[in-house]
């Protein structure tokens, strides 16, 4: 079994880290200096993923491709993946519809696994798993978070995967589920306090869904992204003041991403939450950074890795698989859960 | 008698409707678009002043020259005055210390009248009469602000004299004395809520005492700048993220000065307040924008007029005077008085 993971960066690292264990790996990048870094758990390819032809032939070597990679990259991969034959696994928040590939990768029987990270990753197996305990829920509410455990001033945040998807949750235009209806709001609209574990953080609406949106059938179904107080309300004000806005971004990132950019260890938190009547289910994730590994590169290679595992031991269908589907089956969710917990990931179900 | 105003913005074309009643008045200015709009007031000359040759060959031909101009253009025009031996009358709060120039003006026999405008100066004049009056003060407070009628989201403000002034009142460390000392303070450290009128503002400490710093014995001497509310903690946070460092302010105001572009019309508030034991004074100025004048152009210009009245009229000495000295002169202060109320801005002293 060979894998190839796309993206030597902190997730690829931490992916290959797990596989490396069981399987022969292999990381494609650009950068010589993030491949050097992998280069103990995986044999290193320099590869430019935007170079199309040269992807193909080496996709076309490999029993599944990993996409560790920027969202802007996500769909090249899975065009290359359906060109090679290639199984493929992506951990990338990708807006546009993966759903499109669904025809031609049965075609080539390939399976393509899709939002296989931690939000959305973990976060669709939880509430993929709720949903089938529950059946229709009236409610169902995400709320996650990587965070450095020593906030700083004046932004009390860390720049903890690619900047731009960073940028993007301020950004870009959230869909949820409200009183049954497909709505979209401004993520910055409306801040608000919340308690999670013995934290005080702030929250606002985020567009993690994707195919969550089409999956889980809710009444009312929401992620939120929460954050140090403090942090919002600025990215608020900066976006209102057009800061945000696309001519004006990389000028803004140059100011305020150094200012998230420091060496505090991190840790991620997520809460995944299902009602229906009075039947409600709430399970709960923690874990820090250790050994090396930031946590959340952590918490999305290891939900990677352990999928990863299930594609290469299971007969699984062809075609787009969105990660809530392992949660709707007993038996992966199982092996899911009980992975994640070997890893020293904090999952539990609490009251 | 020949007066040249240097600057034919809006101030500038307030003083030359005011003094063309009664003087033969010319305006210089680099830009025929903005001489356009000064030429039924004043005979327009085009001019760079930062040709400091040609600056001092007009300057001769005058009996004043008033300077009109944005802040960093007011020593090249007391350079030329000292050159030119012309008299000169300026708005700015500059804050280069005018008085370096004192022993050469003493020298040439021509008097430079400097902080002439709104505030400073109706604001000096007050103080240095409430001053005369009370004799060492315990407290001296200045409130001002010029603000839009009907403020605008996001920045609730409006651009109402030179943006880079503008932004300076955010930027430069402000110097007050409190408890007998001299101190400087960032102007957007303390944001505090205050009532003026029926009117609720907001107010921070901003740098507009100049020669008030060393011409008023005061315990306790402050000026603080209103605005609406919620357009100070925006400044705050850009100022905090780095947005007004010197490499990103061109930047910034693109971005931030159209937002404060738009055509609401603009008033005038001030008080001025000084206490010695239980004796205290206080004066109230308001003024709206009316005949084709911003409030603004009016409050700054009109003072101006009057105080340049006094310089063609009366014997005053040579060297730097800051125009405090005119609120110290009972005939000179009750002069101004006068003539800023004929001029409708409403002035009046209140318990």
């Amino acid at each position: 079994m060979k894998i190839l993971i796309l993206g030597a960066g902190n997730v690829g690292r931490a992916i290959a880290y797990d596989l490396s264990k069981e399987f022969k790996v292999f990381a494609g990048d650009k950068s010589e200096e993030q491949l050097k870094k992998v280069k103990i758990f995986a044999e290193p390819i320099k590869i430019d993923v935007t170079n199309f032809v040269n992807l193909v032939t080496l996709m076309k070597k490999f029993d599944l491709t990993i996409g560790a990679l920027p969202t802007d990259l996500t769909f090249s991969i899975f065009k290359a993946a359906i060109k090679a034959k290639c199984n493929v696994l992506d951990i990338t928040s990708v807006r546009n519809d993966p759903f499109t590939f669904d025809e031609d990768a049965k075609k080539v029987k390939i399976t393509i696994v899709v939002y296989a990270g931690f939000a959305p990753g973990l976060s669709n197996i939880l509430l993929g798993h709720i949903y089938s305990k529950l059946g229709i829920l009236d409610q169902a509410i995400i709320h996650v978070g990587g965070l450095p455990k020593r906030p700083r001033p004046p932004l009390y945040h860390q720049v903890l995967f690619s900047p731009s998807s960073l940028l993007n949750l301020y950004i870009r235009p959230a869909r949820c589920i409200k009183n049954g209806k497909l709505i979209k709001v401004d993520p910055l609209e409306k801040i608000e306090k919340v308690v999670l574990k013995k934290f005080k953080f702030e929250r606002f609406i985020t567009d993690g869904l994707n195919s969550l949106l089409n999956t889980i059938k809710a009444n009312n179904l929401i992620e939120f992204t929460v954050r140090w107080p403090g942090h919002l309300e600025k990215m608020k004000i900066l976006k209102e003041l057009g800061f945000f806005k696309k001519e004006n971004l990389d000028f803004t990132s140059k100011i305020i991403l150094p200012l998230m950019q420091h060496d505090s260890p991190d840790f991620s938190i997520m809460e995944v939450y299902g009602r229906k009547d009075k039947k409600e289910i709430r399970y709960f994730i923690y874990d820090e950074a250790q050994n090396g590994f930031t946590s959340m590169s952590r918490v999305t290679g290891f939900v990677t890795a352990v999928i990863a595992r299930l594609m290469l031991k299971e007969k699984l269908n062809y075609g787009v698989i969105p990660s809530e589907f392992f949660g709707m089956n007993i038996k992966y969710f199982e092996y899911i859960v009980n992975e994640i917990k070997k890893r020293k990931i904090t999952l539990k179900q609490i009251k």
